[in-house]
């Protein structure tokens, strides 16, 4: 007799799959305005150098390439990494450690692990990444949101929080191109964020996946940047600045913090794929990373002003947004007459597969008028085709 | 002021890097013998071969190679591992799914974190594999050991343990060549271990990372291969049948589990890396996998007989052991008059690294006189060499 009824555990047994997935499913198909993905664009990826790369690791490495690696990481890329994170952010104490992990999901994930009980509270921005937060969830987490503002978190309403909450764990927070809002944190308030996690003992997780997509204004010093206290632990990501199907990502915080992930990534899966990490360190080692970074800005440039000009040319009298500095994504606040829900609903039916905002927020029961729109992926037309799409499925309220 | 005294979770909070990783810091150091890695034989990965591949996939398909993939695995290869683990193992029944993980490590990961809540039990062999032990004990699980005899599981005490224990999630068992202890679970244990499974509802993971690496005696069915019901997960990997560093295991459980795995997995490393995967993929469409494991074979054939027969020859007197038929590991009892730890402690000092038993016990208040050799890392002159060491050690006793 076949079982159809298992018993999950109560930490993933309310845990659904990500929205976002399923939307994925129309990405591929042919006709579909591919909206709502977080897919870096494919023409920016080294291919050439990648696989010249390549070649040469399993002509000339082959079995360090396919051997068992430490847990840590591959110890040439945490050098890399370590004088680059130096370099370019500022960040990377003496009482600070890096390490590699399979993609800067599992820095959310298994920072979660290792520092949140079941009930424990973490604060998030409002709205947040979906993949985050549902990391948080599958530990139990209590989300408590803290609303964003264009320049950032609402620190006032951050301090309320940290206050008046029980048992918080750490902020986590996305300062460069939020996602899905967009709005990237000045460099006050990230002065301000740091002061009150050090006022009220709170860690501070500072996602930085898209920071070096900015295509206007200037960079910004990471928030760990300012970490004389160990209050901080950083996640950066390979995943848009060179290729996501390699999955490498890498985590600079305290010691003792790095210690617990590393046992938890042990139990979890072992190491990241030596292969990817080579390819990442000897791609740092021959290219000039700046040089890249530069190129791909160019890029999302002429992608994020082609949508914006199209939000403010056809949009504009239906909704409100901030222009994002970079990133990848759009955030629109649907004027209160049209009602969010239905508008996706039906966007998607027209294959526009902008993603409802509800699927960032902290808390079920929380409504929002917002979309996310991702102009990485479509190609030019089918930004042009879409928004022309969205303006008179709009028109018709 | 610098923190140093963070806050952990409960449930990593005790937990220990694996004692195992303590040793791997002697593995490449001069003239030390490696007998403490779990590692693979290098001069079986077929370098060529995944050079040839390389090449291929980042000439003719690389924005399918460096573009994020989808969390339940490339679509090729997970349908090539459906039929080859159909044709060979006789496995995957119309309510299976199989999905894709970085590393079979990955599959008791998070079966636990979906089927176990903090507290409840596993059953698991006596000894074990203490990466697995140390997946169970991240969440928080209760570990019950179950005797191990020479030809598997003591099939008594483990009915006794599922009559009298509270809240098994299920029952761990690793039938081939198991990690430790080098048994193999015969044909009839496998089915009575399945009834009993049956017959208390108790699932079972059954982890075979070494089923391939038989030197001796005939192939066995998988326990799955028996599962009419829906009660156990299969975890397979080609770290030992291709290579580790690529880190590609793959499950093959009732579909709801494997859903909730999924998004286990969508939050944890969002997927597994596509190129490793298209090199699994596009290997076994292009080489006999059966070929490539009838070489394997004579390879471990050959450095078993050697460490066994010197086991035989050499320490006889000292130890009791069961040949094992494959695999990586020999597992040697010392007479009562040798201790163990001591032992062990001398033999990493005259650089044999030899791994106490106690390593893989579940209840850490136990324990044992045995002490574990790996034989595929080691060269046959650091068997040769590691074995007269030992001999010399045992006879001061």
């Amino acid at each position: 007799m076949i079982i159809t009824d298992y018993q999950f555990s109560d930490r993933v047994s309310g845990l659904q799959p990500s929205l976002i997935r399923e939307f994925f499913k129309y990405n591929g198909l042919p006709g579909y305005m591919p909206f709502s993905a977080g897919n870096p664009s494919a023409e920016t990826f080294p291919v050439k150098a990648i696989e010249e790369i390549a070649a040469d690791i399993f002509k000339n490495h082959p079995v360090t390439a396919l051997q068992y690696g430490i847990t840590e990481g591959y110890t040439p890329l945490r050098e890399t990494l370590k004088k680059f994170s130096r370099d370019r952010y500022g960040i990377g104490a003496e009482n600070d450690e890096l390490i590699i992990t399979s993609g800067s999901q599992q820095i959310m994930y298994l920072s979660t692990k290792v520092l949140v009980n079941e009930g424990d509270t973490v604060l998030v921005e409002n709205p947040s990444f979906v993949g985050s937060l549902n990391a948080f969830r599958s530990f139990g987490a209590k989300l408590v949101g803290v609303p964003m503002e264009s320049d950032g978190v609402d620190v006032a309403a951050l301090e309320q929080a940290m206050k008046t909450e029980k048992n918080i764990r750490f902020f986590y927070t996305i300062p460069n191109f939020q996602n899905p809002s967009g709005a990237t944190m000045s460099w006050e308030k990230r002065k301000a964020v740091y002061a009150l996690a050090k006022q009220y003992g709170v860690l501070i997780i500072e996602d930085n996946p898209y920071g070096e997509l900015r295509v206007a204004g200037e960079d910004i010093p990471p928030i760990k940047s300012l970490d004389e206290d160990g209050l901080v632990i950083y996640a950066g990501s390979f995943s848009k600045v060179l290729a996501p199907g390699i999955r490498i990502g890498y985590c600079v915080a305290p010691k003792p913090i790095v210690a617990k992930i590393t046992v938890g990534k042990q139990v979890s899966d072992v190491h990241t794929p030596v292969f990817s990490q080579m390819l990442v360190d000897e791609w740092m080692k021959r290219y000039s990373i700046e040089e890249h970074i530069a190129s791909l800005r160019s890029v999302y440039r002429h992608k994020l002003d082609l949508m914006c000009d199209l939000v403010e040319e056809k949009l504009s009298r239906f909704v409100t947004y901030t222009r994002p500095e970079g990133g990848l994504f759009v955030w629109c606040r649907l004027n209160d007459h049209i009602p969010m829900q239905e508008f996706c609903t039906k966007a998607v039916a027209n294959k526009v597969t902008i993603v409802p905002g509800s699927a960032f927020l902290p808390n079920d029961t929380d409504t929002t008028q917002c979309f996310r729109m991702n102009f990485s992926t479509p190609t030019d037309d089918q930004i042009r085709q879409g928004m022309d799409i969205l303006a008179d499925l709009a028109a018709q309220y």
